[in-house]
């Protein structure tokens, strides 16, 4: 799936309902997922596993609609490689 | 761009690093974005949203990657609606 597409479709389903909620709470939202992804990580299995990467992805695509931002714009910095060295793979210290 | 490229190119640029940090370590780096993008949230520009919008992204690429998961797979949930309610756009109470 396109990264603007997942994006344009997170708006579609959950835009209205976080647009009225704000930012703030999105972003609190956010953190209560990466904490179930933490956990999932730490001992759950694929299933679980899949389900939290798909709901944090979802709250960073409705923080970056309700910021008027892209994220496939926040994608393509990466797009020539790590941005800090401009080397692929990163040659970083 | 696509999220399976998006994921392929995370794991070419950082793969090889972040599989010897592991999965903990990655969850933990994850955690410290997330901080970062809330700061860029309450009192950043549209630059320093998208640069932290971006590095979330690319650690939940990276800890996908390392599980042997995808975000394209996860965001597929979502494909039809809400996966709670099945309505597009979301009916959930």
């Amino acid at each position: 799936m396109e990264l603007r597409a997942f994006q344009d479709l997170m708006a579609r389903t959950y835009g209205a309902r976080d647009r009225e909620r704000g930012t703030a709470a999105s972003v609190a939202w956010l953190v209560e997922e990466v904490g179930e992804l933490a956990q999932a990580v730490r001992k759950g299995g694929d299933d679980a596993r899949l389900h939290e990467l798909g709901d944090v992805l979802a709250w960073l695509a409705s923080i970056a609609d309700q910021l008027g931002l892209s994220l496939d714009d926040a994608a393509r910095r990466y797009a020539d490689g790590c941005p800090r060295c401009s080397a692929l793979p990163c040659e970083c210290p």
